[in-house]
């Protein structure tokens, strides 16, 4: 097993985490709360730069909007804790507790007031209630009222990442078309898939969809001992982290195993055809100012137009960044509207039940003057020898 | 890239699910809950053998004392939930929601009477607050006072994967020793062990501890891009799920260069048969009746005794199963007594900060008339050239 070569991953410098912190500091005083309180995750990485494991031993950062950033951590993470942008950078201060002491407790002695308290998302419910039974009169509202406004539109240095993301989910894509795949099961090309994820650059493979023939009509699809077969679709959706920021991109392959005959039929030309344009025209109207439930909108329009309304049984996309799925949402009811620096996936797709699908999708940024589709890979329907 | 083998993995069969779910029913009418409402983790795949991705739509298995068990799920994620193992044996019902539904509701909607609601303890926070609004009135209290009771005693199917995941990990351990460690950085060393614990048949590779010379004094140090030297210790501790059941061990090396001269000083060796001599008397100690933080104080006691007290600076020892850390914790102030079927690690360490340190662990059942130590790598320290 020899060493892998770390790809290029520019970090996020200090000065970011100073004006994201001062930032949610300014937003915890303008809402009148008492504190935002961010558990291991996605927010807590945003705001410090801090990834710690998800454990049953509280890890917190308190901000509130005059005291001092706080980042409570069990002893044991008192290191790597000191070790993170922001601690490094003076912005926090590193407080840990003993394997004998109760963190709940030690995190409300820093909260004056009994005002409205934010609490990450993802924060697990056991450390809620005992928040919840410390602050007692509290009220308790989703952090992301106040981390998701900032997280939501991102940064140079977040953009560069979602870009080496995408680029690197690209050439996963060209390498993995390229073949064999006909003979082969669904769950063998997963492994090459997350194998390759990893050797191009990511931080770990978190999905690979292998959906091929009638596995093709369920978008989420996990790869299965199916073995693939001439004269058929297969959709691909793979992804992971690179330096913390997602990749996602689906594509649409179809195998011949080299039989002329075997190609797509009409029907199949048809769908794919719809969902190209309802992917295409969505993405053109990914600009800024357009609300983000329009877009959706938009791509379901022209598949409804086509026949096949009912079949497009998701919404079109989500935001990414230090997570896979985040705001904003493109969906109907959502009430983002769209922003330079805004990124999200775009993918509208096709499924009959038993038969077969198609989606494709790429990592798309609102930019200032228009969308800008981070994903290069063709987005035609691949027809391979397979 | 070839295909991986698929290591032997024995399915939990459906009988097991079945009495879990009975059993958790029970346990609900007994304590006049509402309802049981767990989310994605480890509870749900316990009950249900659905292994879902934790997202931000919401998917929640309802446990009340009458009605049958539901599981609530997003439309896309119909197929997988009906393909897990309790849906499959008719022991749950399957209702999925769409883009647009409330879905906090619709769980809400399965609950008569306003009595206390236990939820999972990994739920999400954001998921919490929807349901404490949706369930004004009730009081919230954590899922694992009904789960901990079931799953903190493994059955023989569980505590055979904690075998299996316990010996794919001793044969990661013999590799990795085996060497060539000096002169690698702690990283490369940590991509081999990941590498080869999913060779190993591994689903994952959780955590891979690889903390030479001074890094030693840090349990939880993360592999840096320090080089091995002759001379010094190196502490591994690696694991991950097996079949979903977690491994865990750490072995503690000396790296000569093969140099004699560079053995492990006097003072390195009475700190490490100290570590040898607490983890051994530990383990004996971790019969059926002894209270869980008896075993800690065994092992502390031992260490303290040799005058290294304040260097122990972690519990004992925890739980494992479908997840890394559960319970039972051997710690001053548990509540456990262990009984058979119990499993945890047994691992205590000294660490001389800025110097080095050292740790030995082991899973252990605590078997009807003694303890099982799942880890059958030696437990001497390994001097090796490196």
């Amino acid at each position: 097993m020899t060493a892998r070569s770390a790809p290029a991953r520019p970090p996020i410098p200090v000065g970011r985490f100073e004006a994201r912190l001062a930032a949610a500091r300014r937003l915890v005083a303008e809402r009148d709360l008492s504190a935002l309180l961010v558990g291991v995750g996605a927010d807590l990485r945003y705001l410090t730069g801090y990834v710690a494991m998800p454990l049953e031993r509280l890890t917190m950062l308190v901000i509130t909007s005059d005291g001092p950033g706080r980042l409570v951590v069990p002893r044991l993470e008192r290191d790597p804790a000191e070790r993170s942008t922001a601690a490094r950078g003076g912005l926090v201060e590193v407080v840990a507790w003993d394997e004998t002491d109760d963190p709940h407790e030690l995190v409300a002695s820093f909260i004056s007031g009994r005002g409205s308290v934010a609490v990450s998302d993802t924060l697990w419910a056991v450390h809620l209630l005992r928040l919840e039974a410390e602050l007692h009169g509290s009220t308790f509202v989703p952090g992301s009222s106040v981390t998701s406004e900032l997280r939501i539109v991102k940064d140079a240095d977040e953009i560069e990442l979602l870009r080496l993301a995408a680029q690197a989910a690209d050439r996963v894509i060209e390498q993995v078309v390229a073949g064999p795949l006909v003979g082969r099961t669904e769950a063998d090309v997963a492994l090459e898939v997350r194998d390759r994820l990893v050797a191009e650059g990511h931080d770990a493979a978190e999905f690979a969809i292998v959906a091929s023939g009638p596995n093709s009509a369920s978008p989420h699809h996990e790869a299965s001992d199916r073995v693939i077969r001439p004269g058929e679709p297969i959709v691909l959706d793979i992804g992971g982290p690179l330096g913390g920021y997602g990749s996602d991109i689906t594509r649409t392959i179809w195998v011949t195993g080299g039989d002329d005959a075997a190609g797509p039929h009409d029907e199949f030309r048809g769908i794919f055809d719809l969902v190209r344009d309802a992917q295409s025209e969505a993405t053109a109207a990914a600009r800024p100012g357009v609300a983000a439930e329009r877009v959706d909108a938009v791509a379901r329009g022209i598949i409804a137009a086509g026949g096949y309304g009912p079949q497009f049984i998701h919404r079109t996309g989500h935001g990414i960044g230090l997570e896979g799925h985040e705001e904003p949402y493109l969906v109907a009811g959502s009430p983002d509207v769209l922003r330079p620096g805004m990124a999200f996936s775009i993918e509208p797709g096709i499924y009959l039940i038993d038969e077969y699908g198609a989606r494709i999708e790429d990592i798309v940024i609102c930019g200032p003057d228009g969308p800008i589709a981070l994903n290069e890979a063709p987005r035609e329907l691949y027809v391979v020898d397979g």
